[in-house]
Order: C-alpha cells, then structure tokens, then sequence
C-alpha cells in the first residue's frame, strides 16, 4: 500500500522529495521568505548529526567557540576574492534600533573574516598555536530559490576554523576533516560519496584549495555535502595573523576551514528514501526502534514496557506509540518517518511468545521469540540494515557512474540518465565551460585515481586530470 | 599566592568581574560593536548548561525545532505590546545582496511571533495539541553598553514555545518550566535562586503574566536569570492561532513562552568566583578533574594515565596537563580556569603511594592514598564541594537580605550594602517609581510568603503583596 502523500519518485523526483520533507515532519515553510522552519523530526537529525560530528570534532582536539552573527563591511572588505565571492548574497543591517548606522553590518554568509580577526588578536607566539576551533551556527546567503534542506536562505551548519605553524601542519589538517567527513557519510548515513580536489573554478572563494565529498542522489543529481579548505597564509596576510615563530623571527600563520551543513539532511532524502517516506540508517536515526502495542491488554502493555526497558537499556533508542490511534495508521506513521524497525506487539503472537518485527527498508516482516534474546535479533537487525543501505546506495551510484571519452559520449549519458561521469581534462577553464553547456555538468572534483585516457574528453589536447562530472543541485 | 592578572573582588567588583572573564578564556570583545566572542571554556561551560537543561526539557516533552532568524516588519507587528516593548531596540535588514528590500526584516529579539504565525498554519484541532517547542539559538537587541554575558548584542539563549487547549494546562507548564529552572540553578548552578511573578510593570510585553529566577550576586546585586511567561489567548488572538475543540467548536490556544540565556554564565562567575579566578560547581564544569604529572618519569606517567582511566570510566571529566610549562605555571592555570579538583602526581608522594588532591573553592590541599579507592575519594569531594557552594551561596545572600518597613530603612540598608529587601507593597506603579529613586532599586518578584507587614513600605497605604527589591544588572 502506497502512501497517498507522496508522490512516486519515479514519476516526479521534486515533487516526492518536497512530500517526503512534509510527510515527514521534517521541514515546513514560513512566512519569510526563503527561509524554512526546521519541524521536530527534521531538527532531531540534525541533533543526531551534530552529536556525531561533534564528537568526531572533539576527539581531534577541536573546541566549540561562538563568534558574532554580524560582520562590518570593513572587515569583510579585507579580503578581496572572498568579499567578491560573497558580496552579491549577503543581508545588510542597516538600521539599530530607530538610529541609521555608520557603517552597515551583513549577516555571516560564512566567518572566515571574523575568525581571521579574532586569531589577529589573540596569536603572538608559537606557543599560541595551532588554534583548532569549530562553531555551530547559522549563516545567510540571499538565494533566490527555496528548497528546504538543498536551499534556503538561512541554513544550519558548523564551520571549523583553524591556524597553525607550518604549511604542512595546516595541509594534514584539511585532510584529516575531509577524511572524518567520509567516513561520517561512510558509517553514519550510508552514502558511499566521493572525495577530491575542486578545481579552480569550483574552489571556495579565497582557497588555495577545496577538498570535497560529492553524493550521487537517487535522481542521478550530484550533492555537494562537505567541504574543506586549504588556504596558506593568504587570510594571514590580509588579517595580519602574524607570530614569533622558533627562529624568533616574525611569520605568517596557515589556515584552514571545513564544514557541513544541513543539506546533509537532503543528501541522506535524496538517497534512501521511498515511495512510503523517509527511510533513515539506524545510526543517524533519532528513535531506532518504534515499539506498537495492539490492544490495551495487560499482558501486551507489559510485554511492551519490558520490551521496551531491554532495549534502552542497551543503548538503542526507542518510542512507544500508545496512542489512541489505529495500528494501521501508526504502522503508517512510523513507515513515513523512517524509524528503522518496528516491532508490534499483539495478544495473539504473545500467546506464542512471539513479536512481530518489520524493517523500514525492506519492509520485511518476521516473527521472533519474545524473550532475552530479543535484543541480540534487534541488534543484528540495525547492524544488518545500516550495512545492507550502504550497499544499495553504492550499488545504485554504480550503476550510474560512467566513463567518457569524448564530449559525445558525456551527451549520450547525460540525456539518457544523469549520473557521475569520469572523463579527462586539460585543466583549461574553456573546456569546463564547454562541458557545461550539457545539461549544466559541472566538475564535481579531481580524482586521484589512475587516467582512462591521455587527451581532455573536450578539445582533445593533452589531459592533465581526471575529474569526476555531474549535474548538481 | 594571589593572581596577578586580577583585581580584588572586593576593591572593584566590576573590573573584577571582566578580569575573571578573560583570565579564565570565557570570552573576549569582537571588532563587532556590543558582540562578544564566546571562547572555548565560556562556550564549553553554555555547552554543558545546554545538555542538562535540554535533558530536563526533553524529559518533560518537549522537541527541539528551529524558526528563522528574519521577522518581517508586519509579522512583528500583530501583537502591538510586544513590538513597543521590542522595536526600539532591534537591528533591521533593509537590503539583501544589492536589492532594497520591500519590507524591511528585523532580526529575532524573540521569537513569539514566529511561533505563532507557524501555530496559526499547523494547529486545526484539539488532537494536535499542545505543542511543545523549544529552539536553542542567538538572538539581538540593540544594547547600548556591552558586559560579556550579562549584556551584549548578541546573546544565546533557548526559548520555550508551548501551545495548549486549555488556561489550566497553559499555566501549568508555567509553572513547571519555572521549578525546571529553579531546581537547574539549586543543584547544577549551586545557586540559591528565589522566585516569584514579576509586576506589571516589570513583565514581558505581552505576557499576561511573567514568573522569574531571581539570583543574588556576591556584591548584592540582583540577576534576572530566567523567565516563564503566561500569555493566555493573547497571542493567540493576534495570530488567530484556533481549533476545533471537543465540542466540535471554534477555540483560541493558550500560550507559554520561557527562557534562559548566557547570562546564566555570568551570574554563575559573580555567585561564586573568587581572587584567584573561576570557581565552578563540581556539576557544571566541563572538566571536573585535572590531573598534573610532577617530572616525566615512567612511575609519574603511568600512575596519571592510571588515575584518568579510573576516573573517566566513573564518568568523571577529566583533563591531563602533561604540557611543558612548570607545574606552578599548571597549578595556577587549572586554578584560574575553575576546575573543581587538582591531582598533583609527584615521584615523592607516589613512592610512599599518595597523591595530592586539592580544592578549588577551599584551596585545601591533602593527601590520599594512591589505589582503587581514590575514585571514591574524588567523587565524594567534588559531591562535598557542589554542596559547599551551594551553602555558601545561600549563607550569603541570606546576609544580604533584609526587611524593611519605610522607606527611610530601605534607603538605610541599600546605602550601606545593596542585597535584596522584602518589603510590603500597594500594587501602585507610583510607589515602584518611588522605590526606583532608591539607587534604582525595583521589585524582583512578588513572593508567596507570609506578609511582614500591612502597610505599603512606600505609602503607607494598605498592603497588597510582599515583594522582594533588588538593585539589578
């Protein structure tokens, strides 16, 4: 039985992933403009997220900071090729209070700049170093677009900001972030994604690079899903971030910055869900297991509190829906919300000792003994789920990953079904404009990976990379 | 040995109180006006303050959501006493990339309006109710003096947002969010709060009545350091936020609203702190146990690594300062930094199988023997020193509070030392202006207490309410 909510995402991809966004309590509008209200459901993934990435952040030495939302345009100005990246997509203040400013604030699109200045302030020595900070927070950008999750002008997201002695104390770092970012889609949501370098053109404005992870959705589309950047001394010279280093003698510090944001909500949609709602890998799911009594009869409203007792005692998070609600409706509910398993409890299984116990993904059902034992099967069941949705996700990128030779090929490809390309390049900026010009692909990033050719799938002249294509959202 | 870098608390406490805050790396001021940067051991400190309140919310039902940072000049509008009350001090977004905007967007000084345009879309029937919605986020009025936590620009808070079916529910979630603060503040703050309803004249615009956590500084001093407000159908009126009832009948919600910002932080370092620094309760502080090693030899490095173990797997915080500076340079440090227990690891002590543990808050040194006993040892002393300073609290504010019964002794009392006076009261705004002229002292809240008197402290006049007076931040 379909969810009447949701529209196929075969037949309308936009359409049933704003369903899904609806359906399940995710996300809503709101009366202003471009922005979004982050509803219960789609606020606690980002919990989970956090807590996750948070923690990762923290076990390599990083701290949390809180730094101001407004940014004067002075200080934004002092970085030309960023304040030229951002420029054109802030929200000004203009106005405290009844009194006209002196100089207008923009709300942080990103805080490079502020860091920059507060790092100006606080590094004098080599001893001072590295300073490793994060900050969770929101920032603005003035889209013209509305997508909840993909899109929006206020969004949720961290940003890490770091300083440090030597270039290659700053290069390991923005390594290290992008290899935590992969394994945080790897382990936690399930996504096989991509990572590499941005080209030039890609690269976050005021780099000297960008690391990236790229998530192929469902669709096809690309999900640009982190990033981590390398940027030398660059905003150390435009910020006067300067120390006595071991010589003694005055230097420059090197920085990085890194972050993830809740589009990492739309990326993990746009890959597992289904025609019946969200579907959520167990270990980014804030409630694991949902846990629905048939009938208020004793034995069943005890059976469930033991059931449930067992399990949160062994760390899995679980709802009891008690309501006055039918079962189908709740069995319903829990399918549309993406809660990994559930498990009904009727008089009729009790009798035999039994439970019933349905996973989200496959919507398979089974019957198992209801004693100790339960627990190791629910387990198994998580571990069993997490693992067999990252194999389906990779196997469904797979299927639509491909290798062009030549720019008619990318054309074949892209108009029978988008997907990742992997084709040579030149390293000309012309040529990347050309492959735009199908369908808007786009280089997702440079691969590390072994040439397939020795010319540039566009002008034919020598390659120099091979880089990862796609369409992007 | 006394802290160089800080002013004697009791030669000035205002510059003692910002000497605290930047020799402990709570915070520092920004190049942004009024906004201050929250570093990591203030951040750290609003982190744990975050997980215990956010625990007790959830415990109670409440979700965790997010509403946007922008209010459209029109939305603010609808509820005319809360935009007198906040539009002279918000700042306003009038452009957005190079567009003027038609409608200028204030940036959320609070968001009741937010909440309830989204109520007005989401509510239909009693079945959907309450809500209970909490958001954790900054928000900014436009101060005009800046005092790290206790006032700036910018601050962070969580903000409690609840919509019910009936008066009697509203009001009762009220009250409880208020008991949630005031046990917070008793047993993870060690901070003797009183509390009690505000005034009229002293409430929230718009509330048709505020309840409030009102803490005692160490230089007598009041702190407004939480608030729960009833606001009955008024909001829900304005924003037309109705449902159909159980009798099938058109019904307007009742609303609640409470909050708790960073200035608890501030409130926590004037309560307790001291000459040589930060001193935090054993409960609150993110790092309850440091530990030094004396020297490096194998003995001193493996007992530390032993003792860290031991402890972390109590779940007790803990840090190693294995750093190169000298241990003085360490003890000074953990000292300034507030942490409640310091280990001292030395090759002497631990040849005869001792360590030394010493107290934040007393400074009292002792020896204890080095084995398995000793996690029983730290625990026992950081729950002996929460509760130390919890007394010592309430010892002092109960010596700085008075009672009055003219206005000659309250002008006596707050001339000699300010604290907080209970004094009997009219219910006149005239005579609460009257009071003002008294160094500015203002009623902190309306006890429910025994009344001291019949006639108003003020005019003499028959006696309506006992109040609690109070000089405030």
């Amino acid at each position: 039985m379909k969810n009447e909510k949701i529209t196929s995402r075969d037949v309308d991809f936009g359409k049933w992933y704003t369903d899904v966004v609806k359906a399940a309590h995710l996300a809503d509008y709101s009366s202003v403009k471009g922005c979004i209200i982050f509803e219960p459901n789609g606020y606690a993934l980002w919990e989970k997220m956090q807590q996750v990435l948070d923690k990762m952040f923290k076990e390599t030495g990083h701290c949390n900071v809180y730094l101001p939302l407004l940014i004067p345009e002075t200080l934004l100005a002092k970085e030309s090729e960023l304040v030229a990246g951002f420029a054109p997509e802030v929200a000004w203040v203009t106005k405290g209070g009844d009194k006209e400013l002196e100089e207008r604030l923009c709300i942080r699109p990103t805080s490079e700049t502020l860091f920059s200045d507060y790092y100006h302030t606080v590094v004098k020595s080599y001893r001072d170093l590295p300073l490793k900070y994060n900050q969770w927070c929101s920032v603005l950008r003035w889209e013209k677009e509305t997508r909840p999750f993909l899109r929006s002008r206020e969004f949720l997201w961290q940003e890490g900001h770091t300083v440090h002695e030597t270039r290659e104390e700053a290069e390991a770092e923005t390594k290290q972030m992008l290899a935590i970012y992969e394994r945080f889609f790897k382990e936690y949501l399930a996504i096989p994604a991509i990572t590499g370098r941005k080209t030039e053109k890609e690269k976050f404005a005021g780099a000297e690079y960008t690391l990236t992870v790229e998530a192929l959705m469902y669709n096809g589309i690309a999900l640009q899903s982190a990033t981590s950047h390398y940027f030398g001394d660059k905003f150390a010279r435009a910020y006067d971030i300067s120390f006595k280093d071991r010589n003694n003698q005055q230097a420059y510090c090197y920085q990085t910055s890194w972050g993830s944001s809740t589009r990492m909500i739309g990326g993990l949609i746009m890959v597992h869900s289904d025609d019946n709602g969200l579907v959520l890998p167990p270990k980014i799911a804030p409630t694991q297991v949902v846990l629905i009594p048939i009938g208020d009869s004793e034995a069943v409203i005890d059976a469930t509190h033991e059931i449930a007792d067992m399990l949160q005692k062994n760390d899995i998070s679980i709802k009891i829906d008690d309501s006055n609600k039918s079962p189908g409706f709740k069995f319903a509910e829990a399918e549309v919300n993406g809660i990994p398993l559930r498990i009904e409890i009727g008089p009729r299984d009790l009798d035999n000792h039994k439970v019933t116990v349905v996973r989200r993904d496959t919507r398979e059902k089974a019957s198992y003994d209801y004693d100790e034992k339960l627990v190791t099967v629910v387990r198994d069941l998580l571990e069993k789920m997490q693992q067999d949705m990252y194999e389906k996700a990779l196997a469904r990128r797979n299927s639509l990953t491909f290798e062009a030779h030549t720019l008619e090929e990318v054309e074949t490809i892209m108009n029978k079904h988008p997907g990742f390309i992997k084709a040579m390049w030149c390293g000309d900026l012309a040529c990347e404009m050309k492959m735009k010009e199908i369908r808007g692909t786009k280089s997702r990033c440079i691969l590390e990976e072994k040439a397939i050719d020795d010319h540039c799938v566009v002008c034919g002249k020598k390659a120099k990379h091979l880089v990862m294509w796609g369409i992007q959202y």
